[in-house]
């Protein structure tokens, strides 16, 4: 099933690449990635080369392609910060985006077997979600596995998967502050299930090996304000994450986490990450009560609508915390402007079940 | 830690048994359960004698000491179902409690070393819970794991743990549907992962392999009416489950399930579990929504008030699926008089935060 699964989507998956360098790594997923183009996001110097390794598939956009494009409405692309990515998933014509950085590598199984990452993201996102009810032996749709006794059997079709969540071996994703205090801690245990997040649960979701169904969710896949000239950084996968959470409960969609596992090679230094993170540690504190207690209204139909009434609450309750969230729920709203200006036949598209 | 939290807790812990035969399969468990306590729940004839093997500590209770012990309000307890081990729950006067079913053995990891269940369950009760936001390293209090960035720092403490719910290899805990659907699975998966059920979601209890503070959650933790001259059969540990997921949430206690795994020798029959189970087939799609709807008063602050209220609820909304509902709440009422009876010292006590 997995091969088929890989073969199926080809044509409907395009890989996003944040980078400010050479991709020298996607020489490890050559087996994986060739098949499918490629959307490189240049950060950075745009008069810098980036070299791509020889047979890819592949489209780059730097900052002045990003200006041409959307002209006034580039603001609201995070310009010196891997936030830059959703740029990618805004010119995307395809229906399914995964999302890499240039640090992860092609992790192992406990049997020693290279994990091919995409084609586990690609079933992931292919099988229903369960999110009204947990089902103790995990995900219920794999090989081997099923609703366990006592699990509601009408809630046994589960709903669409808007998002595919990764995780990583080695490097663990710590913030600032545990990087510091546990600065040799590495990530070796494998665990091998998937989950469906519960409906009104919140979760941290990174960028680093990420993938979604740009058709059920893309609008809501806005990374924010990041890096240049703003005051925080870290923070645009985070966002990205609670904004999804809340619209795909809202929507009826389902988000999965857990297996693939990716190898992460580096930490980030944790010195630099706490300058970038630390209005974000006590801001966090507020925006998640926040996002816990977003309601949305019926007529938030799309993504697009629920994404700007989500905009319109962040500014009535989050900008006491900072002006920074005003500015943030204005990105989010020419955001999405943006999305449908490139998008145009996917403005009106109504998913899953309100 | 494992092996001194064992130790630690010798003196504070029950392990109970329901059970209709000779108690062979502790042979296997001895190097792990030989240190403890048990209790031994004689279901069925009370006249039969079972065969408890050698250098076991041990009190065993049948239908006549029950009957005796709890006069007419014995009747709360049910017969002929291994439901009947909540009985060893309300006698025993350690703070937590370990139940296994009769044909459960030992468990390997995939390494080949035996699994010391009853060892984990303890490490499990003893780490704090994480009910408010999803940490997708599973949790966070295990070696080699931490909280990962984007989870509030405020919530990190996490709220004691009241249940410790574990996992089955070979066998799976299906309904009787699935068992005859695919009578051939077997769960071969180890996942090595703990994790706290978030807030607001239900999971199904399975009584097969879970341990609990009895101080904390033990009013809560009654299996129901099933059995002899009952309608319904095998959802004793899904009523209690469902019953101390609202009051855990209520009272800011946590819920965790994952390892440790036992191997679950033998499938029982699905034509009889059909017949036990098909009125709970119907019941559960209208008793899973009252569930997750369950609102409880600010003034239940004990578990005792909580199952009380709960117990009204059930009457008010259940009682119009079947008569059953009438004789559960008012069973329900019975068990909390006869576990304060019993308990008069916890009557009172308040447990978490409210």
């Amino acid at each position: 099933m997995m091969t088929s699964a890989t073969v199926l989507l080809k044509d409907e998956l395009d890989i996003v690449i944040p980078t400010i360098r050479n991709l020298d790594f996607l020489e490890m997923w050559r087996p994986f990635f060739q098949p499918y183009h490629l959307i490189i996001v240049q950060d950075g110097d745009p008069s810098k080369t980036i070299k791509v390794p020889d047979g890819f598939d592949y489209e780059l956009y730097n900052r002045n392609d990003i200006n041409r494009i959307l002209g006034p409405k580039a603001s609201c692309i995070s310009f010196k910060d891997s936030a830059c990515r959703c740029f990618g998933y805004m010119v995307s014509k395809k229906k399914y985006i995964y999302t890499i950085d240039d640090d992860c590598f092609v992790a192992t199984d406990p049997s020693g077997e290279k994990i091919n990452a995409l084609a586990q993201h690609i079933q992931n996102l292919l099988c229903p979600s369960t999110p009204y009810f947990f089902n103790t032996l995990y995900e219920p749709y794999r090989e081997g596995a099923d609703f366990v006794r006592g699990y509601p059997f009408s809630l046994r079709e589960g709903v669409p998967t808007a998002v595919s969540h990764g995780l990583w071996l080695n490097i663990p994703d710590y913030d600032a502050p545990t990087q510091l205090v546990k600065p040799l801690e590495r990530n070796t245990r494998y665990v091998d299930a998937i989950m469906t997040i519960p409906k009104g649960t919140l979760f941290p979701m990174c960028g680093m090996n990420l993938a979604f169904d740009r058709d059920l969710i893309g609008p809501a896949m806005y990374f924010g304000l990041m890096g240049d000239g703003q005051p925080i950084g870290r923070y645009d996968d985070m966002w990205a994450g609670w904004c999804c959470k809340v619209i795909c409960d809202h929507l009826g969609l389902g988000i999965k986490t857990g297996l693939p596992y990716i190898y992460h090679s580096k930490a980030s230094n944790p010195f630099v990450n706490l300058r970038k993170e630390y209005k974000g540690i006590f801001w966090q504190e507020d925006i998640i009560p926040f996002f816990q207690n977003v309601v949305l209204s019926k007529e938030a139909t799309t993504v697009q609508k629920c994404y700007v009434e989500l905009a319109k609450q962040v500014k009535d309750n989050l900008s006491k915390l900072d002006p920074y969230f005003d500015k943030l729920a204005e990105a989010m709203v020419t955001w999405i402007e943006a999305w449908d200006e490139l998008n145009p036949s996917a403005q009106s598209k109504s998913n899953g079940k309100a």
